[in-house]
């Protein structure tokens, strides 16, 4: 018994008979005697159809008024569990950013949390409340409404869970864990009982939607474990924790892959200061994200210079460079769509070496060419032509024995 | 040069396209060196689909969750109001119920305004902002979310109008104002320049859904002038303002009809203390509203009693009327649904004499037969048989010469 915080994603509450099931679900613990804090996310498509619902009226609405609107999805889901939860004769309060107290900064759409106050929520539970609170929002030291930006709900859960001091903070997604590799692509794949807060952030970083990368710094911040779970079953999920030495064990914990890349070089450039800056300023004007950049020397002051977008950007980014290649003079620009990133994670890396040699000859053994390559302390990627990705995550898998069960 | 208060109802901001109009209109305002606080309804019919989803759920949902997710409605409506603006280059802020300091009490779906801080209006007018404002909604003084009730929004701008102590309040609906009698029934029918607080509290009271009763009250007990105009034309409208001596020379100043009318007779009922409680308290408990009450007594201490209900309540009066009688021993009871409510409002009745006699020859010179009367001081309504309703108007209409211009 103690305060659990659940939070319930988008597919958990897409219609009134998913929400009476989370309904349920949540009866069960509380009948247990527990205190339960639900976090809220908007029904699935409902948060993309707010965003569509601005675009009519302007492609640029302002940030402010567009958190006002979207706040209004994760308003609409709290009201409807809390009246499903009260028509089940249970006592249950849904409350609201502002009302919990979320203080942000007011960078609107992507706000990060300040403080929390979470007074009135203390106040529902000690009313013996089930209290379902809107995820996602907050408002910031003037009252104006913010948001968390895209997964926020899942930064609410575990910001609310330290403010609270609770017991167990739940994630309820539509995954039933984190799995050392994809089971669609990798049949062995195996769903990890545990995983370092620092695995976890790579692996978020590397394009993997199962927590918001932010609650993730949030929960290694504050110490909060986080037990990601499937809503639709009863199994356990995989618990997000504290490092431990029992970790370190598994040298490399999973292969995660992201096709979402495509690269662009630029032959022969001067290399000269400020020709990064040349190269890189349009782009970020173009506000496109730019992944991975590799620069090789060559002889005679020249260089290549490569670097990766998503997929969505590789148009206007070849479009860009072949611009910006005149004005500096390179040689040649050219481009590749059909590239994909495969990455291996691992707190073990720290303490274990070989691991990078490990990876390339399980590569080279499969005839896979390694295009470029980037590593932090914890992760390993290289980017290798597309049509060995699912390929390559096989082999990686095998190479590093996640195959085999963890005791 | 001012603060204005402008509230749009649910029509006119339907859609996109009215919104953009919406936003026209006010930046006109505006640019003439104004300062605009906007009050706005959710979009036409959204309230209702809000209700709908409440009641998939359960029939009797929560009624402060449900005012949560009501509210979320205004909200929208705001922020696309406020972008809209934006998009057209005018500074502009949305701003909730209990951002603008709306403190009711905590009576949700129907909460009354207790006080206004309106502090983060003020700071925003100061500095030249637009400020859009989500009507119906407030909050309680613990900051819990509460609802105005229908038409609510009227009664947030005449709220808001006062504790800014703005220079007019405009209230753009999709009538062009108050007119003598219905235009659509009595084609002499003229729109009236003024009318009185408590003319037109008695006509909403009749049903006119023009403005919210309540607006009406709150206009009258802070001398706040309403204008109601039309949100698709240009035209003055019908001045709400405080009675004065002009406004007596005309005795009547309009014809109002309800069609939506029923009644129920109860024959030779003993007419002893107590049997009246008998007869209404079940049909209170089945949450069924009374309008008329017309009690006749006869003699050897019976006495008949007749009640009006509105249409869709007749049956379900009925059928509670037949149990009671047989309880109470009435001799028979009976029910006639074609009834329709006729009435003469007007302030000059306080100082004319000869103004329901008045009425009651010209519905006899008609063979109208009149079934029911109920008056106020400034108010006389007749049932009459529903055939007749149209043709009532027009003579009435004709018999205080409303059809004459006012000068």
């Amino acid at each position: 018994m103690g305060i659990i915080v659940q939070k319930f994603g988008g597919t958990s509450v897409a219609d009134f008979e998913r929400i009476r099931n989370v309904a349920k679900r949540i009866a069960k613990i509380f009948d247990q005697g527990n205190d339960v804090v639900v976090v809220l996310s908007a029904m699935a498509g409902v948060t993309d159809s707010l965003i569509d619902m601005a675009n009519q009226v302007t492609l640029s609405p302002d940030k402010r008024e567009l958190d006002v609107l979207l706040a209004t999805g994760e308003q609409t889901t709290a009201a409807l569990l809390a009246m499903t939860l009260q028509s089940m004769g249970y006592p249950a309060k849904s409350i609201l950013g502002y009302q919990a107290e979320i203080i942000t900064n007011r960078n609107y759409g992507g706000a990060r949390i300040i403080e929390i106050g979470a007074g009135r929520i203390k106040e529902f539970i000690e009313k013996r409340n089930i209290v379902v609170m809107a995820g996602f929002q907050g408002c910031d030291p003037e009252g104006n409404i913010t948001t968390l930006g895209r997964g926020g709900s899942d930064t609410s859960a575990v910001a609310i869970t330290a403010a609270l001091n609770a017991d167990k903070c739940e994630i309820f997604t539509d995954v039933d864990g984190i799995y050392t590799a994809d089971p669609n692509i990798c049949k062995k794949a195996r769903k990890l009982s545990a995983i370092s807060y620092d695995e976890m952030l790579e692996i978020s970083g590397l394009g993997a939607k199962v927590l918001q990368i932010r609650s993730v710094e949030f929960a290694k911040k504050y110490n909060v474990p986080v037990h990601v779970r499937s809503s639709f079953s009863e199994e356990e999920g995989t618990m997000v924790v504290k490092e431990d030495s029992d970790m370190e064990r598994l040298v490399v914990s999973g292969i995660t892959l992201n096709k979402d890349a495509a690269r662009i070089t630029l032959k022969k450039v001067s290399d000269q200061p400020g020709v990064a800056a040349k190269i890189f300023l349009p782009i970020a004007d173009a506000k496109i994200l730019v992944d991975m950049i590799i620069q090789n020397t060559r002889a005679q002051g020249l260089t290549d210079l490569t670097f990766t977008v998503s997929k969505k950007d590789f148009r206007t980014a070849l479009e860009i460079e072949k611009q910006v290649a005149e004005k500096i003079g390179a040689e040649k620009v050219f481009g590749d769509e059909n590239i994909a990133k495969v990455s291996i994670t691992g707190v073990g890396m720290r303490s274990h070496s070989g691991v990078a040699s490990k990876m390339f000859a399980a590569l080279s053994g499969e005839n896979i060419n390694i295009l470029m390559i980037s590593t932090s302390e914890i992760r390993i990627s290289c980017i290798i032509e597309e049509k060995y990705a699912e390929l390559a995550v096989r082999t990686l898998h095998n190479a590093f024995g996640l195959d085999k069960d963890e005791n």
